[in-house]
């Protein structure tokens, strides 16, 4: 059984470096760091361990690819336009497409591309970053909450697909939790997700500092409380209680610049369209106003903007 | 008529330096630049004419002025709990108070500072800006709108009062119109206010450049709509016409950072209070949630702080 990595960042080179690391065939897809990572490997520090893979299977093109039983995606979503090209050409008829991603909307785009792949999202709450060239810093936590796509979004259970990926993951050492239903997980996430990771590039703050000040703790919890009605009306019955669980998690948290603020830092374009427009579009179709998302989103895509006019 | 200027910056220098110019006998409190200005007097460089006041009558303490038939507050509002202790010491007996702040709430502060005073409100439609101790550069516009304040808020007309007010501005040149209601005058200001200051902070950017992006132009234009909701809410009539007027004329004038965000680039305090958090609750009371506005207050106040421990 063959296993595609499309996208060795902080995510993709973490999950795929510990499949490899536990005798898995894993193929990884770089563009930056190929040249490096053929020649030195992957290079994973972890609170678990700190490990190198001296060699690995690194590709620059997506032709040059077996097809893989199982592809995982994990690319930043700004880059999802490149999945047109490659997923027809790396998956398997059968196989089974895993997407690492944050925000709505990626396991329709990714049945549009291979309408016979069977589809898992997946949401990762791991705190890791890629330091330099094939190098992975593994900081904090590392489950993955995996939940079978139905393009109905009503809950399927566990298939026989879900459950294969459950055991590879889990045969990895990677912590599972099973959603049953993939939608309302992703909602969840993005009440996390809404309301740190515009916050802390617009106020250029870590979670810490947007925690510790009373106005912006403030401001996160009535955004999450948006985000929460968002997924309610949307179908999702998730509890306003809920935004203070997350709240207390974080308090609870190291230190953390959430993946849009080290993009943003970087100048690296961000994760705005499945992170705030497609939930704000999603509320909007039910006619739900999501006015304070919308304002970050509109401020993030104008620092988006600049900032691509910087490089 | 003796005229007292309570706050020599950027707007106080600059109407006084004028009144002078003109042949009012007009006192000066300042703060910082008083040693300069009381050696050096003010300079004004206007795009209606530079000129310079060797001498004027500047004062480092407000026990020292004479008492004044006509009261110019224009401190920012930041230090308005100065006026407690200066106001009653520098006004006449049935003395006048202008007030050339933004925001709202300031003349019913004042009134209750000074119970026997006739306020008159002004809203300043002025580009100018402290470039130095006693150097106020004037870049553009100049004219005041100014009202009769009344407790209720109701259009009270053209007072005695007022017009003495206007009498004394326009003989020093400067443009002025007469605001018949000055709650109405005080919310349209705040459309552009609400609209332009806080972004300008949080973005980083100039009129010009929020203008010229699309995301950041359509984000002002909905917070426009929203103040004026606001506005019409608390039983002052603005069409929601008006936003498109302020964002055409800003269109039309120079490039600009507002007062907003010279105060924070210069690390002072800026005026939250006053330009958001006074109307969003004064909408709050009559029951309309400023859902947009509230996220900016938040996110200033959080750079307000976070300017402030710099210090």
């Amino acid at each position: 059984m063959k296993v595609g990595i499309i996208g060795t960042g902080a995510v993709g080179g973490y999950y795929g470096a510990l499949l490899v690391k536990n005798g898995f065939d894993v193929h990884f897809l770089l563009k930056s760091d190929f040249e490096h990572v053929r020649n030195n490997g992957l290079m994973v520090e972890s609170k678990n361990g700190d490990f190198v893979l001296e060699t690995v299977n690194a590709y620059f093109r997506f032709q040059d690819m077996p097809r893989c039983d199982v592809v995982i995606v994990a690319l930043k979503t700004t880059h999802n336009d490149l999945l047109k090209s490659i997923l027809p050409d790396v998956i398997k008829n059968k196989g089974i497409i895993v997407a690492l991603q944050n925000g709505l909307g990626i396991e329709k785009d990714i049945s549009e591309i291979v309408p016979s792949a069977a589809i898992i999202g997946g949401l990762c709450f791991l705190c890791s970053n890629k330091m330099g060239p094939g190098h992975i810093r593994h900081m904090d936590y590392g489950s993955i909450r995996l939940g079978q796509y139905s393009k109905d979004n009503f809950s399927v259970g566990v298939s026989k697909e879900l459950k294969k990926i459950v055991d590879i993951f889990s045969k990895a050492g990677i912590p599972i939790h099973i959603a049953e239903n993939l939608g309302k997980a992703r909602w969840e996430k993005l009440v996390w997700n809404m309301g740190f990771n515009g916050l802390a590039v617009i106020l250029n703050a870590t979670t810490e500092q947007i925690m510790k000040n009373k106005s912006s703790r403030t401001m996160v919890n009535e955004i999450m409380l948006e985000v929460i009605q968002g997924a309610r009306i949307c179908g999702f019955d998730i509890d306003d209680s809920f935004a203070e669980i997350m709240l207390n998690a974080t308090q609870q948290m190291i230190d953390y610049s959430p993946s849009m603020k080290l993009d943003y830092d970087a100048d690296r374009p961000m994760e705005i369209d499945t992170i705030y427009w497609r939930p704000i579009q999603e509320a909007t179709k039910q006619g739900f106003d999501m006015q304070k998302s919308k304002i970050l989103a509109y401020q993030l895509d104008f620092l988006n903007r600049s900032n691509r006019n910087k490089i």
